[in-house]
């Protein structure tokens, strides 16, 4: 049964491996290694799959762009639930190595702004060269190709490696965030610590264009998350949005305001309501809980009928 | 009947019964005149009349203040019908009178600034007194009072008098608006030109609550017609809105700017829909027809079900 | 000398002449009452005066159109002060009348509505005819026309009348606002509590203009006090606006906001920077206040050097 | 004299290099190739070159977040220039080598989504290795480790290569936008096609913070052209923007903006001002010409003065 199988960014023993293995379900999982990300959400699309774990964000590099822009375009795909994995690196060395012996590092190219302060004070000789992924630069020291590879702790084992230096970080707070991502099917149910994505495309690139848009957000009291503008491959200057904001699909002010979005917008990709890892719940601004919705439905069914009015309603 | 009843600001010979009568059903009506706004409207509440015509704007003087306070507070009363009347004045003298004996003038004094500048230039040694209406003023010619009223040229018959001059009126365009006031009940049907009318209690007087309550309509592309600020009697700096807006209450777009004002506010007071005297259309905002709004909702539900987007639907 | 006399709103005794009475210099100037707003204000206008005291604003009936309309049309003026009076009527009756045998009761139209209820609780039966102003109702009083005048209880005195009944005023709270107009010449100094005073014509009457012209005052965190339309005379449905905000002309955020309006308006007429009545203090929202300002100022002309940033200064 | 002297991103025969060689007095400069965007920079930073030619974003992978966030943190940097230059590869070959023979191909990995499809269509079993950068591939070509590169035409002479097939580009409009960086100084002159960059930290992360940032802008009319937002490295969620606007520093709307920003945010670090590649200008509003604001200005003046309003100005 292909729904039995996860796919991830691979190799074994890369950070998005520990951040699949966060999930409950990843236990009764077969988990795949892939390539790329590309590779791994191809997997999923041809149903060889029933989900994949992929890095979107990473709060020193940024977003991860081939992860936006595979949702963005090709056949859709949604997101189920997101990880967040807190980044530590442990500096990995064949078995006896010292840390005066270590003149190669490396790793993989989006580690060594993460490490590069740590590199300065502690090896400032040493020479970085990059690796296809973190797990593949320990491959490379196991191999005796380098000296030393950044990589999790846990990539140690796998690889036959010992961590001589562990919980290197040059950021405070320093996480990756990763989405569970599956066909599109019902979103997952609302928890209220909720968060939604969507890809936005502007209809016409006029000034304030993308005023509008956020404003369909705030005119429903919609709290953004994150908004990344990319590319549409159209030339300079012409790019999408993919926007996270607070709340649920079934969230009444979020309903509207995607609404407003698709009305609004040359096109709208709807990638999932999920529950956020943070655990964050939404700052309420009045007039926008589902029951005030519903409230002013209601009212407005009862204009239709010349009965908008109970008694005491107004001041 | 009292439904066969219409009410209307007296006394007989005014511009609102010369506006009323260009209602087709005026003419199986039995059409009382009343000796006031809150007179004319209170018979309407009290089931003595199917409906009132009160004037509620004129281009010179403004809001016609009785009327949009009586609106906005006691039992709810709703619009069904507007009516645009020119303005233009006879001066209105006893048979035999000519111009040079006219020494003293009356009229009601919402006349007054729409004459100054032709008895400035026409009777500059005339006194001006005001009058309880401008029929009121015709009354007091005949009596002998005064030597000349201005009134519509409709009312020399009813008195007796002679319209010495006609089609007076110091701006062009000058023009009262009035409505049809009747008990709550079904909004006049939609004509693809209408306007409709509420009453807005802002929630608390933070700044920015006025720009808040407007982005109801521009977030929807719900053009604004008038907005009228008046004081809530709650002292200086207590004011509550008056606003027209384009567009029908079955219109999406301003149902849903309805539901987000009452969100929003404090209290809010349909008035009901009808058609607009000026037969004016609105320029419909790119995603804002009845069909963007029927098509958004079909897409959010399709989300609900993870088909919310059709091949070919994004770029 | 001209500029030692003020006009206002007469007759003597109304409630106008109490609120100049209130200014310190009022003890010493001459004080000419007039027939009529205009009356008042083209004293000014002719340098026949100093100043004029005339009512603007009331917390029941509204902006007093009158005075609105002749500060945004004719010679321009502006406004240095502003007087605020809780409005309470006596009920004047010649000396020896009971309450029981009034059954007749006059004064200003505008009284009315402020009376209405004390009316039909304590005098029912008692038949309503207006007057030209309160003070010209207790001259009819005093005359025996109408058996009470509803005035303030100060007109007793001079029209030899009895004040039966005081503090009479259906609404808590009840005030009119008056303000101090003179020629145009520097504005009153700041003082930390002030508010200033525009007329605002659109520039076309496109959707959203209003709202433009409101985010002029919130992108610079000025809040509006008021916001008042009128029309222009130029037909049903063309307006302009009369706004009050906070602050003075001086602080930097106001200034920048009525160079916005001046930008994006067809016409703006500045009536005056003046010390508010009820000595309330803006708000600053951050960023806002002079220093904000001036510092912005500062970094902007270092920016064309190239010396932009200080160190430290972003984060 | 290192001001002599202009940095890029190396190695040489990359893009960037062609790029530089569009600029005029990159004839009279020493083109130094360095090994990364750090790298060019923090010569520039030095003393020891006068310039940095660098990628900064690309019409197909997006932003150049090295670039961006380079000149976002550390010592400042201002941008001087920009150059457009279309995106077209050719396969380069070591002279001989027949498209059939080809099992292995190279390249920037930024190159390869921008022929991907091409080599699915033409080269559909050949084996994608990355290299770190186009012209480091070529080399690898000419060393025989791989059978062909994908590389600018320019290179293949360099290289002692064969250019197979020329102007590959999946994308049409497919380009790259570089900067030209030097230390702070006075920015370029306006040309009337400019545009100004910053990067914006907001005070503090309430909803909203984003839109009333972009109100800056389009309260003055002042178009965007781009905005990135990258993380600030404080954690997920925590992030700065880089925007683009439309003008010149010495335009006043976009003066006035700048302010505002600096009044709003925690942070604004000005990147610069200079003549946009794509020779575009903007559309303005009314009102937000120079003009209208020494205009407005004026005016401001005169009122302090009492003479606000000449004849005529006030509809």
């Amino acid at each position: 049964m292909t729904s039995s199988r996860y796919t991830y960014l691979g190799p074994e023993g890369t950070f998005t491996e520990a951040a699949l293995r966060t999930l409950p379900e990843a236990a009764t999982r077969e988990l795949v290694p892939m390539v790329s990300v590309p590779a791994a959400l191809d997997a999923v699309r041809n149903r060889e799959a029933g989900g994949a774990l992929v890095p979107i964000e990473n709060s020193v590099e940024g977003g991860v762009t081939a992860t936006i822009d595979e949702l963005a375009s090709g056949r859709p795909l949604m997101i189920y639930r997101e990880v967040l994995l807190p980044i530590a690196f442990a500096l990995l060395v064949r078995p006896g190595t010292e840390l005066s012996e270590v003149k190669t590092v490396t790793g993989h190219p989006v580690a060594q702004p993460q490490v590069r302060r740590w590199l300065e004070r502690h090896l400032p000789q040493a020479q970085w060269e990059s690796a296809a992924s973190n797990a593949d630069g320990a491959r490379l020291v196991q191999e005796g190709r380098y000296d030393a590879a950044f990589a999790g702790e846990f990539a140690a084992a796998t690889y036959g490696l010992h961590p001589l230096v562990t919980d290197i970080h040059d950021a405070e707070n320093a996480a990756t965030r990763f989405v569970l991502v599956g066909r599109p099917a019902r979103p997952s149910s609302p928890t209220g610590s909720d968060k939604s994505s969507v890809v936005l495309w502007l209809r016409d690139d006029h000034p304030g264009a993308l005023l509008e848009l956020l404003q369909e957000f705030a005119a429903r009291g919609v709290n953004l998350m994150r908004i990344e503008s990319r590319p549409t491959g159209g030339g300079i200057g012409q790019y999408c949005f993919q926007v996270d904001c607070e709340g649920h699909l079934s969230d009444r002010r979020v309903g509207e305001a995607l609404m407003g979005l698709r009305r609004l917008c040359a096109g709208v990709r709807y990638l999932g309501s999920y529950p956020r890892a943070d655990g964050g719940r939404p700052q309420l601004r009045v007039g926008t809980s589902d029951e005030a919705f519903l409230a002013a439905n209601d009212w407005l069914n009862r204009c239709f009928d010349g009965r908008g009015e109970l008694p005491g309603e107004v001041p």
